[in-house]
């Protein structure tokens, strides 16, 4: 197909599609003129995932490149599989952040912090701290309850990776890390809408004392 | 306080502070000469607030706005201060966007879609749509186990909320909803790190058939 065949098919506009060509996020087609190439169904399949990855998982450009590459280069290890999705995702974090109240959270729920990633203790450090800097205390009674539902998730998450090829395990654990992110977020919300009903319904909350 | 200062205890530079200052999001200072103003301890805790809104949970300036003007005027019904947070991070849905894939699962799940705000759902389906076009389809049952901690964190977030007066109740919920977003994030990815290297430790995954 031309390239304004490949756009109707995707929903992709023709300039969005030249960007992508130019960055490198999708592979050229075959020339069949000097200014001409042709398409195929790889490139459609290759722009809904960049499309995914840039417009569902909000991801950079230069940080969807990274997720691509991890996709066609899968790693040997297991536990290296979450290493593209995390990193992608994970800003790096300066050599003298204060890693200490993430730690100790790590140590008290048991996930062991020498498993875990620095840049992603780093970005629980910084959203702790983002909270207290707006004033607002999260008592560790919620936080352990939030960890006891992320754990749950976090299992579910593992258990459901395919381990009959590398290729679709990595798939799975980049694509379920990143797009899932908010499919859970949007969740939250409609479970809060609908618990917050139940509690207070029509009611009007109390005059203040 | 001059706003060389204020600059200095808040971290943020005097640039971006004077720019908070045309967007009225922080509130001028008592003038003091015909270039110069006085700022103070709530110009302090403001600031902090929008760099925790617009940087740890990364909402536009026109979004901070909005909720700032939620926590200035609380609403009165209970099931109302959602509203503000959501709204703030939800993306208006077009009309004719299909909502039957999100509402199947509201049902299922028993959260009542008719108490569900609309663009919420939306965010809902715009999510699953991303994951099938990146080709992952999430099976049934590992969306349930996903509802069932995300039902236990809205419970909690819920219950939590204060009632001893309006604005306590809407400066907790909106935080607690939007700020606690990125917290929730690291937290799900520390506890896949964890799980993973349970599951997969130093073991190379099997090859393929």
């Amino acid at each position: 197909m031309r390239i304004s065949q490949l756009a109707a098919a995707t929903e992709v506009p023709v300039a969005t599609i030249k960007y992508y060509l130019r960055e490198k996020l999708l592979h050229e087609g075959v020339l069949t003129s000097a200014t001409q190439a042709r398409y195929d169904d790889s490139h459609v399949r290759r722009l809904k995932l960049i499309r995914a990855l840039i417009g569902t998982a909000g991801l950079s450009v230069s940080a969807t490149r990274e997720v691509l590459l991890g996709l066609e280069n899968p790693r040997e290890s297991g536990h290296d599989l979450l290493g593209i999705a995390h990193h992608a995702v994970a800003r790096t974090a300066p050599d003298d952040v204060d890693l200490s109240s993430a730690q100790a959270l790590l140590d008290h729920w048991g996930w062991g912090a020498e498993t875990c990633d620095r840049d992603t203790q780093a970005a629980l450090a910084r959203a702790l701290h983002g909270l207290s800097e707006a004033g607002f205390e999260a008592p560790t009674a919620l936080l352990d309850r939030y960890a006891a539902a992320m754990q749950d998730i976090a299992a579910a998450d593992v258990e459901s990776v395919p381990t009959d090829s590398p290729e679709a395990a990595m798939r799975h654990v980049v694509l379920g890390t990143l797009l899932m992110e908010p499919v859970l977020l949007a969740m939250r919300r409609l479970a809060q809408q609908s618990a917050s009903f139940r509690r207070f319904g029509e009611t009007v909350p109390p005059e203040r004392p």
